[in-house]
């Protein structure tokens, strides 16, 4: 179930809680990503420390290795990756379409190798669905196939009427199977229920965003995101994709935009009324001495921090208020794991607080002031 | 200042007290190595939470990278890396033998190209003290001459005199210079005064152990280690080696065995008189997988735990306590690095109790026992 809490008078910007069988998730959020059922280099301790309130689990990876029955034997993601918070998964349809190889798609599926060991797989909505079952996940995304950018207008349009077609086939599943969170066999009651997602394509084609967004909003889910971004498309291309699905979706559903995006993006997609992120971004950044500050980023191995004294940022968390930028630089240079870890923390803890503001930001009324603050500062120094 | 609390009736095995300007290090203890200022993987919160009383740090890795004026420049290793506790560094002769290339020894000390970029450099008595006191450790180890195993008698006793001379060298350099622990440039109190230990020589030859020690003792250092040992030898000349060193040491001072060993060698040399440890060991298996448990080692990549549901070990660390060895083998067979972290948290846990559990049999007159029903356990099931 969401609620909508705070509209904000200027934007399309609203504060709001969705209820998972795990917990309450407070909107806007950003869900760091567990991939391999870990946030990488982070001890899950560590990532409730930051306040997280969901995370992500990749469905493909995960079927890949260690399995989805072995993880349902061991009692379900959850237990797996001592995680008792929401997790989301994906439908895997992402990593067909960025990892896998040979890939051919019907309307029963697609067929592929993977990326492991080259081995014939097939994924399918059942497929999916029943990994994402198995996983136990508090919300599970529907199966699509993701076109990719440029996409001409005849691929776009039957590719977003296969995935609706597949959406139905995925609600199908869904009804009979009555798949539950956290590794129970079927939801005996309406908390136990694995939410499921449905996913909006369409390309860069309005009208194909909006037939995508209205066929699935028909089907009634309990969520819906924007997918077929973060494809390689400009930045002009990722919003138009958020407005052109946004109005067809109904207000009384959490949105999501998948696998975005930089700090003022996100801000910018609040404000276009999205509620929910995930982006490897923050993590990865790390693990290559990229670290957010509210002036931008910064690379720790640039060799002007060599004796700087001061922590990473003026108000950093707790975790690395003992460590100076020099040190920092002196573990990359080293190739010390600690500064992996060091960076990833901080990373996330910056993207998480970056939703935390923009929440009680728009719980005060003043999203849009926030908003600019923050990117006016968080460009300043790139620009100059 | 070291004070003995408790003589085992039945060994050499000792309780004791070691004052240094970081605080005070309860004997017998092992010391987590922190080569390059940070103990591979860990945050020095976690190594603190490990019960912790001492860490390492390796001159010879921090002269090369970032460099011992830039950690002074920066307040000293202890605020450089986060760690309040005692450190203690090793003098840089074991690295300049075991890494360097194109060694070459004179009076004054070695010549050497580094193993990083092949510069040029020299390490002397002197340029060793003047790093460890710009590091400003808690305890600083003689520059020693360490020769290979096997090694003829001319070699070992030219080799043992040299280490003899070049203490003498570093004892008037420390009278001269007066190093402080913690970044400060002299000792204005006994309190504040970086400890100096001499570094027992002389490879398999009673004779020449009992030379080096004497010789030593004779210039009154705060501690005395047992060197060239963990060069290759067989655990018998290990064995003989401390036990060659230990009756011509003072007792009123520690003894420490360098770079040594298993966790059954650990208990045997507390036997033999030994109070302080270091080893790569525990922090070195947990990255290639391998645990440490009351039954001797296991190797949680083997494919016989890919579904065990059951924590590490049966009383293992909170720390880890919510994850499954199948989780932990998923970990390492999918890369993450948190595979490494919660490994080599769980060893270090396991060599520290070692020493907590054999200080406590000190304590209460039973090491012997302890230390027979731990070895035999530990080793039936390799010997079964």
């Amino acid at each position: 179930m969401f609620q909508v809490f705070h509209n904000d008078p200027d934007t399309k910007a609203r504060t709001g809680e969705l209820t998972t069988p795990h917990g309450v998730i407070q909107t806007p959020i950003f869900m760091p990503v567990g991939t391999q059922a870990t946030v990488k280099t982070l001890h899950p301790a560590e990532v409730e420390e930051l306040g997280a309130q969901v995370i992500l689990g990749n469905t493909y990876h995960l079927w890949l290795r260690p399995g989805h029955e072995t993880i349902k034997e061991l009692g379900g993601l959850h237990k797996f990756a001592g995680w008792d918070k929401p997790i989301l998964t994906d439908s895997g349809g992402f990593q067909v379409w960025s990892l896998a190889k040979l890939r051919k798609i019907s309307e029963e599926g697609v067929t592929f190798r993977n990326h492991l060991d080259g081995s014939k797989m097939m994924l399918s909505p059942e497929v999916s669905m029943e990994i994402q079952s198995a996983l136990g996940s508090d919300i599970a995304m529907l199966y699509d196939e993701c076109p990719p950018y440029p996409c001409d207008r005849k691929y776009a349009e039957e590719s977003t009427d296969l995935t609706t077609r597949w959406a139905k086939r995925c609600k199908e599943w869904h009804m009979q199977n009555k798949p539950a969170a956290g590794g129970l066999d079927r939801a005996a009651s309406e908390a136990q229920r694995q939410l499921q997602f449905g996913i909006v394509q369409g390309s860069v084609y309005a009208d194909l965003r909006e037939r995508s967004a209205r066929a699935l909003t028909d089907l009634d889910f309990d969520g819906y995101a924007v997918g077929g971004v973060s494809v390689g498309e400009p930045e002009v291309e990722m919003f138009r994709a958020i407005d052109n699905a946004v109005p067809f979706l109904p207000d009384n559903k959490p949105r999501y935009a998948m696998g975005l995006g930089t700090p003022p993006q996100i801000l910018e997609m609040i404000g276009r009324g999205v509620d929910m992120f995930d982006c490897v971004h923050p993590t990865r950044c790390a693990r290559h001495g990229q670290a957010f500050t509210l002036d931008g980023p910064i690379n720790i191995k640039n060799g002007k921090f060599a004796k700087d004294p001061r922590t990473i940022t003026e108000d950093c968390h707790p975790h690395l208020a003992s460590f100076s930028r020099a040190y920092l630089r002196h573990l990359f240079k080293a190739g010390e794991i600690l500064a992996l870890r060091l960076l990833s923390f901080h990373n996330l803890h910056f993207y998480l607080n970056l939703t935390f503001n923009a929440r009680k930001a728009i719980e005060e009324g003043r999203f849009t002031e926030y908003k600019n603050e923050f990117t006016e500062r968080y460009n300043a120094k790139q620009h100059s």
